[in-house]
């Protein structure tokens, strides 16, 4: 390193997503990995992908490799537009095409956030958007959440108290708990960020991803002001690799995310924005994502039948959509040092200490289905099982 | 907008860049465009990336829709390993896969600035670039340049003075100048980056479009310690609307950047890495770029005949390659107030000003020769020169 470097400060105590580091670790063939949120496999629709590319690059080739338009190659941003008021139930005054919903938040939080700025986030949450936030150099304020998702007594508490410019939420199948926030609540969430000016970022990754219940309302359709930005992703649900998210909301908070993803990357690939958008347009969405609820939701049967063979004392959440199952471990049992243990036996998970934006929790852990076999969710499982007994 | 929303500071006095707003202007489909810096449709290579998209989906799909490393795709990574080490002669320890060089900038930024923190610009300079370093809250230090690039004692003076964090050099037929950085002047920079704990963000995008002379060694080349980082693009020689571009130097700054890169986008698309890996894998690279240089060549030299028969007191540089010509016209003409004169007359350009990091120089303009034909060229110069005359 060159002698002497002067680093910013932002990243003053930040050491990298726990999760990508973990990722490199169980980089081998034969482990069994409840880590991460990969999609399975055969979720991902590579022969689709591979006609629809070569065709979109034939027939408006000079235009995708073309630079584009910071505000999205244009016939994707028609067709999210109605794709969007499909998924939200309301009309939206603007989309934002993103490369992945990674940046949605990073825009976000670029168009909000000063250094020392609070932001309030559900307790725990995700990992690499509370990440972000730190590198904003913002104030993470958890708000605590019951079995419903957050306690609106607290978070309006917390909006008092600590005048925040953004609340954070997952409200399907919440990332890494699985929970869902309560369809009563959302409407209650929508009327205290207008009355105390904060914007709502909406973070939905999961919600197609139901596999009991009902769907429920986005915070964003109770939304009369426009203090709610929806953050959406088709990570999910056609492919994490493309990296094509949006960010649907507001005309002038989204025109300020625009301004700043002019300097973050110019705009996002057109080829990719060109798959998505024709992925919409031949209505192959519908189908494929019948066909991943139905896969998934054996797989997260399976593994909560594994759960239930474990010893008194575990505690873990039954979600009825999305990719995590939440795992609570008795008092003192510690999964930062059960870890290294399980990737000994060929099977990785994700401390649950991580996702806390106050650190604390070391008995509770995060567990994925939907990127293993029933086959390795049994051997997995079986292994952690012995390993706590 | 809802009332009372708060942005964040480093907004205050953006206003987006000039080139992304004049772009809207002119999408009239007979407009001249001397305006951006678009490759000529005819450089795009739209049947090779259709086969070539096709091929890597279906022999890669399943890697290439899943979730990447931070890191880049990993056959991606290694041809680029091979590439950067011919282009920059000289090994380089580390290389990190952008969404465009535009990302290599912020997050080379995103690693180094804290607010107030000094960069050292060329006057003028790119303006995207600028842009980015503005939102980071830098101080921008512009260092004076003469036909041969940065002048060294003004830069040593800048480094002495203002304790900079980066110097921030296009030494290759400069955007907006054209002007290229003397050989003897590269490794001088080196020696002073060294001397001074600065790192040079040496951004080298027109680097193959060379029409006359000799390739120049990069200031990477002379560096021994690590200050310099050299930021790469595909976007002139394959496709900017690919958005893949690439970090290359100090292992240690890389890694800081690797890690606010998985908070800014996650990874950059698997896709569009595997095409321009196979793009240089399938050795496509040198004959496009000969029959690109050689189109361009033209177009450069029948621009520079056009602007030999603009009124005397008219001046512009005679670039050696790259995209661009600097044209100053005579004090007192202001070519903000002639743009919409032009565009009326179908033809636009960047007013100059907008390259200055403190603004004024009125009188400059950018000309952009790749992305016109040569009857564009004679019809849109006559246009201007007639409006000059």
């Amino acid at each position: 390193m060159p002698q002497n470097i002067r680093f910013a400060q932002r990243f003053n105590g930040i050491s990298g997503s726990a999760i990508r580091e973990i990722f490199k670790l169980i980089a081998q063939p034969d482990m069994i990995s409840f880590a991460g949120g990969n999609p399975s496999p055969s979720a991902l629709p590579d022969a689709e992908a591979a006609r629809i590319a070569e065709q979109v690059l034939r027939e408006d080739g000079k235009r995708i490799l073309q630079y584009g338009a910071t505000e999205g190659y244009p016939p994707f941003v028609e067709s999210l537009k109605g794709y969007v008021r499909q998924q939200l139930g309301t009309e939206v005054p603007a989309v934002l095409p993103v490369t992945g919903s990674t940046q949605a938040m990073d825009l976000l939080c670029k168009a909000m956030i000063d250094p020392g700025d609070a932001i309030l986030v559900e307790d725990p949450s995700f990992l690499g958007n509370l990440q972000c936030m730190k590198l904003y150099q913002a104030k993470l304020v958890p708000v605590p959440s019951d079995e419903n998702g957050l306690i609106p007594e607290a978070l309006e508490e917390a909006m008092r108290v600590h005048r925040p410019k953004i609340l954070y939420v997952i409200p399907n199948f919440q990332n890494p708990t699985g929970k869902t926030l309560a369809a009563e609540r959302r409407p209650l969430i929508a009327e205290l960020a207008a009355r105390y000016q904060v914007v709502v970022a909406e973070d939905d990754p999961y919600r197609d991803l139901r596999y009991t219940g009902e769907f429920l309302p986005s915070i964003k359709s109770y939304d009369t002001e426009g203090w709610v930005v929806f953050l959406g992703s088709f990570s999910k649900i056609i492919s994490p690799g493309m990296r094509v998210g949006y960010l649907a909301g507001d005309a002038d908070i989204v025109r300020k995310c625009t301004l700043g993803k002019q300097s973050s990357d110019l705009h996002t690939a057109n080829l990719t924005q060109a798959v998505v958008d024709r992925f919409l347009r031949e209505g192959l969405l519908p189908g494929h994502i019948a066909r991943i609820r139905k896969d998934y939701a054996v797989q997260c049967e399976a593994m909560l039948a594994e759960l239930a063979k474990f010893p008194e004392g575990v505690r873990y959440t039954k979600p009825e959509g999305g990719l995590f199952i939440w795992v609570e471990l008795p008092e003192g049992v510690n999964a930062l040092e059960l870890l290294p243990r399980a990737i000994e036996r060929k099977v990785a998970f994700v401390p649950g200490t991580h996702f806390y934006a106050l650190g604390g929790h070391e008995n509770t852990l995060r567990l994925n289905f939907s990127n293993s076999t029933l086959e390795q969710i049994h051997t997995g499982m079986t292994a952690l099982r012995e390993l706590l007994a």
